[in-house]
């Protein structure tokens, strides 16, 4: 085993041999495979904003088997997606990358401002699925929170006993946030210490902007002296919050934007101490070739070929 | 095995033998056997609507054992209704013709903006009764629609383990829906969608319209200029947007209508590359000798023998 | 079996010989054993109006074992009550009468538009106190019948596997209901369709009025001119709407009235096609000799020996 | 076994021999072991009222093994307190008096028109813990009753089926009751029946005065001319309520209040035909020589040796 | 054993074996191991407080291995923290100290009046980590404080039975309290009181102030005189009202302050009764060095050897 994920290992002594042997198959898969960095495909935009807006910019991907085909060759750490998506390619592709079952999903036809996702997979289907891990939304700040956090709570403890990993999308969102408040630097710290305190291996966050949201928080960024200036810093101060680098947290590319912001992210991340990117409408959304030349360059950034 | 039937089966290999070979049986049943098509009678209305309202206007269809006869006489793929209507029987035509049990139903006792069915039946009996699948509906919209989806969860996983086939009924309906919106074209698309990711084999869905509901899917029906001009293209949208065309289809008649309007919109679904129809309705409030007629036209038009 | 029986019993061939022998237990037993009519004794007001309002007509009442013995003199088909009462006789009288435990309840002391049942009895208790059935009050009209329903729903799964029937008692209430709209014939149709639908072995619904609450409904019965003008009629329009008579049908007596008043309707039950009535206060609220006296009327009425 | 022991045993008669070896046990011990007469002592005004409130005049009582003690040497029938009181001392005064799990609680930090007790204790714990008996309150006229009841009817079945006698305490409250109508005469007789036909072996109910709340039962009890005059005919009325003296029916002391006033209602439970009291306040806020006085005064009037 | 553990552990006796040894393996742990005397080290702060609030004053503490360190070192009791804090370490230090799930917890990304924590661990968690205890918050005074009251009945049981000790974090709040009223006197002492009638082996409370909130509380407190004139006073009225003493009572060091004002509370705590401390802010917010100062002078006045 390669000494950096021996170390990251060493960080989940508590669990047991079958997850953390699906931790390293997540970890030595792809081509950042032993850097202990992670590029994942999520699929799940045509469940969450409906799939012409998903889909439609890049027909292609209406069908399941294409997000498969793309995480291979671009060489991605793991593809995450709904239950539908992978029942529809997982005994064709078997074995062939790590799979994230999305175990919750929200749909914009009812939206409302303190969200709670519905649970649409169970642990028994991802193990069915042959899948390494689960992946699970929660809305910190939503008044529906705590059933989020106790739906977590019981799959969690599920799928470790199954010897799978367990992923976390933490985003805060809810009545008692303002929209800018959603990113903000304490606010996505916040999020990333409650996964880690719930028991997450893998951390997913939106990228932090410098603004502070709640009031407390504020006066101890600013006798502390919390270095929050540039991108890369937010990126450190928020991997320090999830147990001072000893989880996984890994960022969201969030919506299409130009590709040169996007590396300019990427490499904020890596320069930052973060793990990797989880890259979903910025790969799908354009034809294959250009997918992969896009997921290419964001590759070698956190492989380190490209600066 | 017919090709045609191989490979639609080829895009359920996830599933196990016991459910597969209920879709074959399905698809191989009638007289568009063989063919990938599907003509499905289902007789909720008296659940949902009342006696009178459903079956004043033929009254021969008061009588549970009336459907199964018409379904069969017919040549119809499969007979869809709630537990009652199937207990009454399903003993005296056992194994004649493909049973799909109707697990949750809604009256108009008491209506509400944002509906929820009660669940009324379980795989258990659908497994007494000797049926080859469960049928749901969901209402995508309604501020309930999450524990709608749970619910659906829970059955399907149930119904898949022992072997049965899923058909959900996605119909969109909510407080934040308009009543055009219920049937929109990217409302429509949307729904499809979601009744695949939550694992459906089959996927009953209303007749679109060229209105399109949200503004952010409008947005990009225009940017990529999306054909939904005709039903037949609508269809076509609808069919691709359930995982491009790897899910079984098929649109509901709706309310009793001109025979004329039924046929045409039977060829714009084959013609878009829709599986089939579930005619309810138009079936069983006419006498019976009209009913087989109208029947035989739709599935000439589907088998091909009528254009 | 007397071949009105066996004739009943066909209807019901889904259901395991448990059943069907609980089915014909109660079909047999009693004055009008084998007729295939039922003259069933229920005394659940106790819970329902408070013990003074129930009991303190005729003070014998107030012990449970009374009702027990009236059951017996009288020549009932079956007693049915909730579950104190039922304990404070079953061993007494095991094996005397047919007995149906009710298994929800309503109180007076808080009372609401919208109204559910408490469930008050399991299908287990029901099999320990030698019950042939289970009986369950559903309120559709009410914003809680959904509850209703799937709490008979998992109950009737339950009795029927034991061997149980099951006897529903279907009343519609609710804030979308007018008063007069709980009997209007529409609505009473409706709800013995609802009960046949969810299952039910047994209906008991109250005697329908001439009036139509629903105006989708209101078109129907005009347009086909359906003959609702005699009680006989609209008993006849009910027994039809469950299942075209394929289901037992039976009337409440509702509150204390003129005997012959009740006579007369149990004659329009009779004549109309019902199965029989459910009679309560009228019976028990009377001095034993006159209870006795009016039963016997009742039975002969049904019996047809009285005209 | 005491003539009149087998007599209240034979109401009980559907119970199994656990059970009724649990009844029987209760009522053989203590001073009036052997009546049929019980006086009870029940602790749990620590949660209810909070501690300083319920042991500070008497600051013995803070100590959990003074209620033990207490009830032992008063020569009381049985000794009822929440989990922890009796965990206390369940190992120490092991099989010295029955004891009766109170299941669950209510506390006055917030208090509400409509209320809900907590579950806090289960029939595994009534079991460990060596009791005879489960102990429950019930609030009929709550908007909250409906659960309460079900909550009552599972643990009752559990507890039935475990061998334990099931004690309820019926009092009415809720938003649609005055605060006189909690102890109005119709109420109390109707809470009576309500506990009865849940199941209820042992019904503790508050006394009643002449009042009464329901119009429809106002009605009745002047048209039949219930006498309720004295406090020890409404006692009759609300023994003959549950099931006609067929089911153990005991009164609340209530707040501390005149020892006269007390030993004269003791005379009108006992002349009413009421099988005793339950005391509390009236006994642990005194010191112990004068609670033993006390309680020496009721018993005797219970057991007669006192007019 | 040391006499005073046990005299400590008599108070247990309904426990079984394995939950007395676990109680035993706290009281004989660390510097205070035989005293009767408790200083726990609790870090939820970051999951209640967040990340930046919680360790930046001390940035080591965002490395959940610290706190194990630290608690050791100090020679404290026990170590309580959340699912994520134990397992980062608990392979690590395992048997080294003993350690308590907190088994609920809360976040201030929403905030409401009437709070209820998350369910965030379980028992087999707690097992597996191999935990002393389960620790869990109840809001007394909360709408909400009947769940948290049966969440922790439930798991409550299930820690007992499988031999591990209780610790609750009895905290009042809630609408109907003013803020002063959640550590008034009579409050706090309800607290405990309730927390001990729920079972719960070890009780943690504020400090109380000498304010009295409830008003029925107030007149019984006049009466008779209670002393709660200064904090000892008041401790040992606290500790009277958790079974007059027979129950391990300890208090919250609350947010950071002054040195003196701690020690002060300590001395405090120790003279009136009270077993220990729970201190978590005032140890893991200072540089580990003067943490351990710290720490040992809070230790020395409980073992006696600072007045």
């Amino acid at each position: 085993m390669k000494e950096r994920i021996a170390q990251i290992l060493s960080w989940y002594e508590s669990d047991n041999p079958g997850t953390r042997a699906n931790l390293v198959r997540i970890l030595n898969h792809g081509r950042l495979g032993g850097t202990g960095r992670l590029v994942i495909l999520p699929v799940d935009q045509g469940f969450e904003h409906g799939p012409a807006r998903s889909f439609a910019p890049n027909p292609a991907g209406y069908n399941p088997l294409y997000h498969f085909q793309l995480a291979l060759e671009a060489g991605c750490t793991a593809y995450a997606a709904p239950l539908g998506f992978l029942e529809a390619g997982a005994a064709r592709y078997a074995g062939e990358i790590p799979l994230i079952l999305k175990a919750n999903n929200h749909d914009v036809l009812h939206d409302e401002k303190d969200p709670l996702s519905a649970v649409t997979a169970s642990v028994r289907q991802a193990l069915r699925l042959g899948c390494a891990a689960i992946g699970f939304t929660i809305y910190p700040g939503s008044s529906q929170s705590r059933t989020m956090y106790e739906q977590l709570r019981a799959l969690s403890e599920e799928a470790k006993d199954a010897g799978l990993a367990v992923v976390v999308w933490s985003y805060p969102r809810g009545s008692q946030l303002s929209k800018e408040g959603e990113t903000a630097i304490d606010v996505v710290a916040y999020a990333a210490q409650i996964a880690a305190q719930l028991g997450a291996h893998i951390i997913k966050v939106k990228l932090p902007s410098a603004h502070i949201e709640l009031t407390d928080a504020k006066k101890v960024y600013e006798k502390q002296q919390i270095p929050i200036g540039t991108l890369a810093e937010r990126v450190r101060h928020v991997v320090q919050s999830a147990f001072d680098g000893r989880r996984i947290v890994i960022f969201s590319g969030g919506a299409k934007a130009e590709d040169e912001r996007v590396f300019e992210e990427a490499r904020a991340i890596r320069d930052g101490g973060g793990f990797g990117s989880i890259i979903g409408r910025n790969s799908f959304q354009r034809p294959r070739a250009e997918a992969l030349k896009f997921l290419d360059t964001v590759i070698k950034i956190y492989g380190g070929e490209l600066k």
